[in-house]
């Protein structure tokens, strides 16, 4: 079997066996499935939830595409070679219940020419600031990256923390995770590792995440408490619409506009110029999301 | 008086009376003023309105900013020379009832060395199409155009209408109205002449969108029309976000966030795939959008 084959089919497990987790723990929720193709070459399997008892929105997205590198991007590839290939899982889950947070995953592996790589991670948005959670979050993930390499968790670590940040703002979208990119063969790393390592973070995803909206999704909250969670939604947007290098890559290569903004939150506020009270768990997350922190 | 002056004190009036026509039509929503200086020189009146009658959000602001032009404008404005001076009033409108459109409206004036230009216009968003409204609102733009050259309207509607595109949804963002930018004198127009129409376009503002508002604010509408609006307004955040150069403007010069975000609407919804049935006065206003039509 190739490496773009068990890319893909580690992708495609990927997504099945998040999305029987997540509809597992939902209950009354199911994904509806929409297969698509790209004009170019390749096409996808979007999996959308929407109105769930424990999450409102949520996406679980597959896709294999290829062809000739898209003009947009011919700066943006490594590589050489006038085609390209490219198979990944995304997701984004937008919970009811402001004590659950927000996450988002991805899980890529790209070809060119004779150059592959592995980009990936999955980052954690909290409306409420659980410090017991946000460690759980980093630690799955740290330890899958430690039984590999130790430098890659505080690499990767870091990298999460500048790439998903409102610079417009001064402020992280969340309490982040890892985040990698561009990872490729050298010396220390064989392809074949590098594919293990990559196979072992996609699927500390539901290990990594589950425990946290399970214990958090019966708790109690106040219509205050589902206003701020709506206008901290709309930092979501504003990353995702202003910074994300996903969703401009997606506009450029004329991708399935559906499937890009599956991301964008339900239901969403902007009022003018909210602040955080001084002292309160909305400030006590601010301040967190303004200079981020240790968490393993 | 110099030109900088006139031109700040017609921006300011027209933003007192904007306000209080608005003040007056709501009822009960009254504006929040709030002065605010820019650490290069110079400073604005920002003006909110929440949840009023007629009106859900309202931002109504003035600046008069100056300084050394920011190195990200370097190559974006014109004329010659280390420093710049702008003063404009923007405003939008997002209104409660999805029978009454949201509009936005912009006069400016800038100048760096010895150029000196005039920028504007006024732009419509319905969630119902009536046609009516939207030949108004064109006609009313129009006569104060024609007055001052024939040329004027054919060429600012058709500018209007590429500007606010949504091109990755194929769809323009409104029903349009004009646009127009480096307005500067020639052998046909004096500067006397261009402030003079410049004037006129901003003080027809009030006659072009209030008598929309006021003979549609009254009419009654369900929860799915009020979904409707949600959904289209989360098409009115991705403009903003995504393509307008207001937003990347304020955004690249240190602005004010709160006075840039102050256009973004204050309830909004994304969800997957929606998709207007045919023949519905839903897909009726999408087809206006995807292919814009005459109407003055």
């Amino acid at each position: 079997m190739t490496m773009r084959d068990r890319a893909r089919s580690t992708v495609e497990a990927l997504q099945d066996a998040i999305c029987a987790a997540l509809e597992n723990i939902d209950g009354t929720g199911k994904f509806r499935e929409e297969l698509w193709t790209r004009p170019g070459g390749g096409g996808g399997r979007t999996r959308v939830l929407s109105e769930g008892s424990v999450f409102e929105k949520g996406g679980v997205n597959t896709a294999a595409v290829h062809g000739p590198v898209p003009s947009a991007l011919e700066g943006e590839l490594l590589g050489e070679g006038p085609d390209f290939y490219a198979t990944g899982v995304s997701l984004v889950l937008h919970p009811r219940n402001p004590h659950v947070p927000t996450v988002h995953a991805n899980y890529r592996y790209i070809e060119r020419g004779d150059t592959c790589w592995f980009g990936g991670g999955a980052d954690l948005t909290p409306y409420v600031l659980y410090e017991e959670d946000a460690r759980h979050f980093h630690k799955t993930q740290k330890d899958v990256c430690d039984a590999h390499d130790p430098a890659f968790y505080p690499r990767f670590k870091q990298w999460c923390d500048r790439y998903f940040r409102n610079h417009h703002r001064g402020e992280a979208r969340g309490v982040g995770g890892i985040f990698f990119d561009t990872v490729r063969p050298d010396e220390q790393h064989s392809m074949e590792d590098l594919f293990t390592w990559w196979k072992a973070t996609g699927q500390s995803f539901i290990p990594a995440y589950l425990p946290i909206a399970e214990r958090r999704m019966s708790e109690s909250y106040d219509d205050r408490l589902r206003e701020w969670q709506l206008q901290r939604r709309g930092r979501y947007v504003e990353f995702n619409l202003i910074h994300d290098r996903g969703t401009a890559f997606g506009l450029k290569t004329d991708g399935r506009i559906e499937s890009i903004f599956m991301s964008l939150p339900p239901l969403v506020r902007w009022d003018y110029s909210v602040k955080a009270e001084p002292g309160s768990p909305e400030a006590n997350l601010i301040d967190v999301l303004v200079s981020p922190r240790e968490w393993a």
